[in-house]
């Protein structure tokens, strides 16, 4: 580990650890949004922040924000922000990393006696995985001003408490969650874990991610029919797992093209595939596929989609099964990264020697919602084997210090340039 | 229709019509083995077994058989058999048309005054279909004295009802099962519906039935990676639905390619097929196949199952993902017809001017458990677009009458040539 950094790196990765030690403790790391175990965790972080010198508060919304003033009142706030909240079965580093790299340069700030011209806040947004709701990123949304009465009267299955009412629980006020919207956001900074193989892969210290993908999910249905398995000869079959298996591979094919065409990040999955009956002795008269297509330039994504179609009904031809639905079910546009905080982030990386690369992230993040109302960017850190939404997440200590220190330095810049 | 037959067809297809009405009426036509309707589904076979001359008992293994003495009290029986138990939401002819034609049959001889040299029973044999005990022909499993004890044992899943007890319950003997068995069977004829287009689609009326092929169940499992769908670049990927996609190509062609090189009847299907963890944004990390293939040479199936390793292991070189497991779950060899007993139909056919073909059954029948025992065959009657196992099943009174003159024909032809 680097030992010359402006961030305590020890105390910044046993303050991660802890954290993550508050977890169901029946299926380690789990701490999703709402339950009492992440309550437990946000009085944990709010610890923190005040340690770190800032003050506490929670929005309407139900975001946890820690906040330091700056020299001038006026100046709008620079914010570094992510979340605490995790899926089932989760990882340490997913979100947190974000939340307590934000503390840390607090911290250090304080430490230093640093007094900035802006003033900083670190965010705890609300559920930014997809909560027992269904919706993702609820907090960030409402600072973006997205989040819609129709979404407020979402119910969770068990329980049937509605958002509205969890979102009080958990200490904001719903019936006003207008008042979250920020137009006082002067740059949004994300740290997080890149949940990818890539920097491991080119052994880079640091990603600058210059937009988070558009994601397209494409529901595509090919129907054949039903046959018995035993009596109907090869060549009488209209089999639609045999079209879909076809499907499956031009799509991939598809893919790895356009990924390799040099227009930014491209990927495309089939991660949902269901098939009926399902019997062993019938043959397959129905394939649902799910495609999950993300895409960092918007017009390489809409000529996936264009094309896609007739592609797979060449491959499927002959097959007797046919494409009988195909749909988007939902359609996501890319959110860019600021120009000018990509440029103070690298620099920043430059100042420590780091290596780092510019990448487009394939997830979602609460950044993305951030970019509607104020210049944003994010960075990456290396994710072990690229293993994320699993028990084995893992970032090294001197991988987490390494970004927070990025983000110290990159505050730092941006108070002076921002003036 | 045909009208210079030797079976009363308007009485065959009433009878076959009444029986299919005794269905549970919220699912037609259901009549499941075991359950009340099944009950009430055999006392009206009883009746038109005893209208017929025959003479109704239950052996102890639950099979119904109705008798009618022939000349010579020392001679073996000529048998005609199939079974009135349905699959859920099933038709309205997969083995009850056997039955009836085979009672059709009896009333022939009765109302002609035919004495036989042979004694004839016509036997509606237990649970056919795969019953709630996980198991298929048990009665005719009995008749060839393979039904085990553990078998008996065996539960069902909602009343926890062991077989055994069931058995006693559709008032069989379960605990003299042995007696079931039978040594005096000089012949066995069955006639069923094709459940396959074969005859349809060549415009015959009759298949004489040369084998029961045999059926093999291969379990594949193919492993890759549960990777992020959005962050791990196609290059990256070890993705176990894109491997499996190419192995169900595969196992398409090898069996289009086997069914087309004269070796007799050959199939195979991926009928089921399980994706994990099947969530949208995750590469798929493993993929469960179950492969049903149906050969009428078993040295063929050998070939068959011997060569798709490798050729799988072909296929999905390079995609990273591999396959893990490779076993069959089941291996039941062909079921061969009598050679003279296939003259015999065949000869009765053309008595009549039918067109007949000789083919292999690619479903299982009670008739591959009787051939372990006795001089079996069977006949097809047609099935409208190949549809079984629904309601849509379909075969006209014309095509029952004539199978039906087809049995009538070669149990004259046999009671001689057996004496």
């Amino acid at each position: 580990m680097r030992t010359n950094l402006p961030i305590d790196a020890t105390r910044l990765w046993d303050d991660l650890m802890a954290l993550a030690e508050i977890t169901d403790p029946d299926r380690p790391w789990t701490r999703r949004a709402f339950s009492t175990v992440f309550l437990e965790g946000r009085a944990y972080v709010a610890r923190r922040m005040r340690e770190a010198g800032l003050t506490v508060r929670l929005d309407t919304a139900g975001n946890m924000i820690g906040r330091r003033e700056g020299r001038f009142p006026g100046h709008k706030a620079i914010v570094l922000g992510s979340h605490t909240d995790t899926v089932p079965d989760g990882g340490r580093f997913d979100g947190t990393a974000g939340v307590m790299a934000g503390i840390a340069v607090a911290r250090s700030l304080h430490r230093d006696g640093v007094v900035l011209d802006h003033p900083l806040e670190v965010i705890d947004c609300l559920a930014e995985e997809v909560s027992i709701f269904g919706l993702s990123c609820i907090g960030s949304r409402a600072i973006a001003g997205q989040l819609s009465t129709e979404q407020l009267r979402r119910q969770a299955p068990d329980s049937h408490e509605i958002l509205h009412d969890a979102i009080n629980r958990m200490g904001g006020d719903a019936a006003d969650v207008g008042a979250a919207r920020r137009d006082d956001i002067a740059a949004y900074l994300e740290l997080h874990i890149e949940q990818g193989p890539v920097l491991q892969d080119e052994r880079r210290d640091i990603g600058i991610v210059t937009a988070i993908s558009g994601i397209t999910r494409l529901e595509i249905v090919i129907e054949g029919q039903a046959d018995h398995a035993g009596t109907t000869p090869m060549h009488l079959r209209r089999d639609a797992l045999v079209a879909a298996a076809a499907a499956v591979t031009v799509i991939r094919k598809d893919a790895q093209r356009r990924a390799a065409a040099g227009h930014g990040h491209f990927v495309a999955t089939v991660g949902e595939f269901r098939v009926e009956p399902n019997a062993g002795n019938v043959v397959p008269s129905r394939v649902t596929l799910l495609v999950d297509a993300r895409a960092e330039e918007r017009s390489f994504m809409e000529g996936f989609v264009a094309e896609l179609p007739p592609l797979i009904e060449r491959a499927i031809s002959g097959s007797g099964a046919e494409i009988t639905s195909f749909r988007a079910i939902s359609d996501n546009r890319p959110a860019l990264s600021d120009p000018l905080l990509l440029e103070v982030l690298e620099q920043s990386t430059e100042k420590f020697g780091f290596a780092a690369r510019r990448m487009a992230s394939g997830a979602g993040h609460d950044m993305a919602w951030f970019s509607r109302v104020a210049p944003s960017a994010m960075i990456f850190i290396p994710s072990r084997d690229g293993r994320s939404h699993t028990p084995e997440e893992w970032t090294e200590p001197g991988e987490v210090a390494a970004g927070a220190a990025v983000l110290h330095q990159a505050v730092l810049y941006l108070d002076k340039l921002l003036a």
